[in-house]
């Protein structure tokens, strides 16, 4: 049995609680949030408190909270020498203060607070100072039936760059192609298909292989036909610079 | 039954011909294309030829042939009065020789030559000059379990400009991805389920929900670290912009 301690309420605080709940393997000790309103629909199931002092024994502290604020509340917290990990992808292991062992457990995915999310699809990025602590970390990400990947600092970061690509920007994609769409009284729905099987292609197939349309076969006159029909200033800009990322990308001459 | 001649032997051509023999409701007449040796494999499941001469009678013509080609090769038909498609997203219906009823079959999907490809999964825009002839456009979309929509040549032009921005410029996001995961050796696959469960999530949610990340956070440090990670002036560029574009959607404030 594997006991954490959870400090924050936010989205991966909360997916976080929820998955060790479902697990035999951990036991959550107590769930801290300074605000403790936020915690209070889980009252029966955890031990909630706002008072660092009240935090129990446990062989993890998961500091789940915003980036700004884990220097602060590491340096805050009344013990030395227990295994603390924050759960950033931008945020180096040593902003934790050094009192506490320390370490990263940084979920891939995206946790928006409505979604149902099953762990076996978040990869883990596991990071520690000490080696017997990425022991604890891994039993953890099992107990979780998570993947889980010994990550660097220097690749984390990377990752989560990466992640900013291939969701953040994936998403405003969708978004600009909802806005399109609706301007001209397209049903959204036709597009979802189209939406999955670009995501799904490339699971087993290299996303340099799978790409197809205008800008890779260089057809000129549907590139000027789309740019013609595009209004918003941002989205032709958009259209203009990843044609030609792709273009660069498969050697095909710049527009 | 409906009874169809295929022209062409591209992508598209060929997962339809694959979607007609696997339904009983449907009969390939003919598969033609110029060059006949790209049907040699097919010549025992169906009557192949290059010759125009010989295409036999049916009651749907596909010309599922490039952009470019569909007003010679449709002006070079040696019948007057059937009806013939096109399945181009981004050539007008009128660009088929007058001689015949004119329609489009424009399937929005990702048709790459190796993939297995679902027809329920392909949704169908139909569009046709003469409205008998569109009941036989959607007993064909059925007759291979394709949802079908009844789009307007504007329309269609603008869902083929959508489905640019959602698979290949997406695609291109996922490629700069991979590109930037490479180069720190970081496995692809730690990122695969991010990519599946941002096209989920807007299955469900309006991409406009779904967002999340440092630019709609307005995390301006997160953002200026990950500005100066990037090495490579285009990608540079495509974070600035999509980036801004994420602000501007959301009213968040300018870069």
């Amino acid at each position: 049995m594997i006991s954490v301690v959870i400090l924050g309420a936010g989205n991966v605080a909360t997916h976080l609680f929820k998955a060790f709940t479902k697990s035999d393997e951990v036991q959550v000790k107590t769930w801290y949030n300074r605000d403790i309103d936020k915690l209070k629909s889980y009252k029966n199931d955890v031990y909630i408190t706002n008072n660092l002092a009240l935090l129990k024994e446990a062989d993890i502290y998961i500091l789940a909270v915003s980036d700004d604020a884990i220097s602060k509340l590491s340096s805050a917290l009344p013990f030395e020498n227990k295994f603390l990990v924050h759960t950033s992808g931008s945020v180096s292991v040593h902003t934790l203060d050094k009192k506490n062992r320390r370490g990263v457990l940084y979920p891939i995915q995206t946790l928006s607070k409505d979604a149902e999310i099953d762990f076996s699809n978040v990869p883990l990025c596991l990071e520690t100072l000490e080696k017997t602590d990425l022991k604890t970390l891994k039993n953890l990400a099992e107990a979780i039936d998570s993947p889980y990947y010994k990550i660097s600092t220097e690749q984390r970061l990377t990752l989560h760059l990466v992640a900013i690509f291939i969701n953040n920007f994936t998403n405003q994609l969708y978004r600009i192609g909802h806005e399109i769409a609706d301007a001209k009284h397209i049903d959204f729905n036709i597009l979802k298909p189209l939406i999955l099987e670009t995501a799904n292609k490339v699971q087993n197939m290299s996303p340099y292989l799978a790409q197809t349309g205008p800008a890779i076969r260089n057809d000129e006159k549907t590139i000027k036909k789309h740019l013609k029909l595009l209004e918003n200033e941002n989205y032709k800009e958009i259209y203009r610079l990843l044609t030609h990322s792709i273009q660069q990308t498969h050697g095909r001459k710049k527009l």
